[in-house]
């Protein structure tokens, strides 16, 4: 078979459309962030992507219906906006080293022909501890685009991302430029132990100042608080630990 | 070499054929199903189908005669039915993800070159616990199927399965969508402990009304004897636990 | 580059050889065994056999200079002989099972090109304990020889081995057969704890009979008794058990 | 995608030129010894290699740049001099041995192309003890080498590395002889428990000689006494052993 088997619905026709990725990755920050964008913008699907790099897995829907695990892009034309934009979401992301080189590299020539010059990638940068106020840590690939997303808020920190970005995130950033696009990787702060719709939001915020749309985020909200819920529940369960006596001088 | 062998001992000529899956899985439910179908209804060899995707791997029968490792095809053609049957059997499913799609993709452009349009694919689901009574869940390609599987006692129950269904059940299901393919999965309750001829029993009687076919299931309740004979004896042989005072209330 | 490299020194024109593999596995008793042979007939290497399948790795010898791991074929040539012989020695296996497939079937047509129609390919069968005097055992490809085999003392032993053959010795039997070769497979039987001379050379034993040669096994032996020594050594350094008191009854 | 993307951004003309490895891989005494080479003679940049046998990765820089990993040449233009020089140095080797071979293969071709007839290549030789004065280890691929490598003090020790060398400072080596190339790796000692500077500059003090160039070391020196202070305050967080009692007998 095809290593990645490109199946088109309709190959619309934008104008000067803007890539946005979310992809599953650490605290699904990426994936909640394109799928809430691709619901509130009511974004049209125009192809699935499915490919030999995913797992070999169909999904059961509610009604027992099967489906072949997949990427999928969407398209939001806009009137009198800059920028149509196309949001690609996903079940996977591809399994191996090479399987994710392959289906980056396909990703973006299938950007190119649409016309995209500007990639945004979305994800979570894990902290391995709770977060209360989540940053939004921006990588780019050209540095005028510095400058341009401190505007709106997002944190260029010295040694932040430290181990670099990996896999989808980082590829389309990566090798777009080695194509000759511009792009933007825009980090939402999560712990990473839960999906984190809050961390998705912070990315939203900026994203839709970028975008110069606005966005209802009451979804993501009731979805964080529900994780809140479920976390707090979780604290509650803990054993209680016992003050040790050391701790407590006062007492005597 | 070809990635994949494909040696034919004939093309067999059949009408409106359905292809049945059971390769080895869950409880091997699928492979047990299926062989016995093969047994049953004296199924012919047509074709062997040898892979780098298999294990680098021969058996040797009781003479000493070796086998490279495969999958294999059977017909059974019927005077006066609707519909002749393929059965595909074998060793081992693929070792890799893009071995389970390059696989699953070849036998079914086999399958389509021989006019097959209709697709079962028999498997364990597991659950981690003896089963009793086991029920056969479904998942199908398209809706209309539902109510038809429904009838004939399939289970299709919200939420199951949850992970989906993982390896060449899944993928004859769902690549098989992709080529305009229509399918069924038939998957037999069984704890997933040990190979479970009642849960290949129970997937059978459902597809024996599908195929109007009868079966003589009295080789696999047999072997459901042996296993349950043997999973009593594992029992005997645990540490027998006392019974907890706090259980024996009315001692007291 | 190529997925194999076959660099020939010469192409020998030989008389209705039989090939003789001896890669490393269980005991290396393939290994030692075709090493020996090399050694004894004094054959002469024809073909250096590299791979991306093998390590990325080079050997150093003792005066510093690099090998590139690989696999080799000889050949001897016997006047007056029925068969001529190429033996297959090698630093290493293929890694991966495709890489396994895919070099077996290079090695399979390469014999094929220089007439060989019967293979011979050496190993061992790990027993897990010690063993005082190997058996060899037998697989073959076609029900004909295997009389032919018990004739020179090979075992042939219902459900041995029963997890079936694998790697090279198993796949040049399998895939030989396929492509219409008759192939055996004599395995002797060893711990698999050690390198395994004494295993080596009972397989050599039966082997010589088939090829009519005669072969000077000292150097076998005096392995076999340097491993020997080796593990006595090693029972000897183990801490003694000093015998418990309530094994002693009698000294009550 | 191209499984390697090569991007020159020159191809320069050099005098018989001689390439110099030094990748990521024990202590990384080769990628600190060919970047320390870069910086000190000023090397040129002309190609850029990226792969999909590299990690889907991007780096981020201090100014929130990304860069894709991957591998590049780097050019030396010596007036007068017998012998021009290319250095490749990079991110990371190829993850899988396949893909190891693959770039291996691909570097020689590029070397050749631009006349490259001798490679030396750069790496530690990892004792896993702390080493005070390293000695540089050699392996050749022609026996004429042995003795010009010596008088340059270069170490050939039988046995020594027992286990051959392995990733791309072995296969550039040992597919480079095949390829009718002549070379030498230099491994300098290591303890393999940080990365060290001091094994760098004694392997680079070996090959200043072979390239008549003078070296300063004092960046290689700062760095080695940086990870000296690490590693003995490291000492000094352990816990301090109280001399045992029985250690003790002149107090008794």
């Amino acid at each position: 078979m095809e290593d990645i088997l490109v199946v088109y619905k309709e190959k619309p026709d934008l104008t000067d459309p803007i890539l946005i990725e979310g992809l599953p990755g650490v605290g699904n920050v990426g994936k909640l962030a394109a799928e809430h964008l691709v619901d509130q913008l009511k974004a049209e699907k125009f192809v699935d992507i499915y490919s030999k790099y995913f797992p070999p897995q169909v999904l059961v829907d509610d009604s027992g219906i099967v489906k072949l695990v997949n990427n999928e892009m969407y398209y939001v034309k806009r009137d009198g906006a800059k920028h149509d934009m196309i949001v690609l979401i996903g079940d996977y992301q591809g399994l191996t080293p090479d399987g994710q080189y392959e289906l980056a590299d396909r990703m973006l020539k299938m950007a190119q022909e649409l016309g995209v010059k500007m990639i945004f990638t979305l994800g979570g940068y894990g902290l391995g501890k709770l977060v209360e106020k989540p940053r939004v840590l921006g990588a780019v690939s050209h540095e005028d685009l510095v400058p341009k997303m401190k505007e709106l808020g997002v944190t260029f920190s010295k040694g932040e991302p430290g181990s670099g970005i990996v896999g989808a995130s980082g590829l389309l950033l990566g090798l777009g430029k080695v194509y000759g696009m511009r792009s933007v990787c825009l980090m939402g702060e999560t712990s990473g132990y839960f999906v984190d719709p809050k961390a998705a939001q912070a990315v939203l915020e900026v994203l839709s100042k970028v975008l110069e749309v606005e966005l209802d985020f009451s979804d993501l909200e009731d979805k964080a608080e529900q994780i809140d819920l479920l976390t707090s529940k979780l604290k509650d369960t803990e054993p209680q630990q016992e003050p040790r006596k050391e701790d407590l001088g006062y007492i005597g």
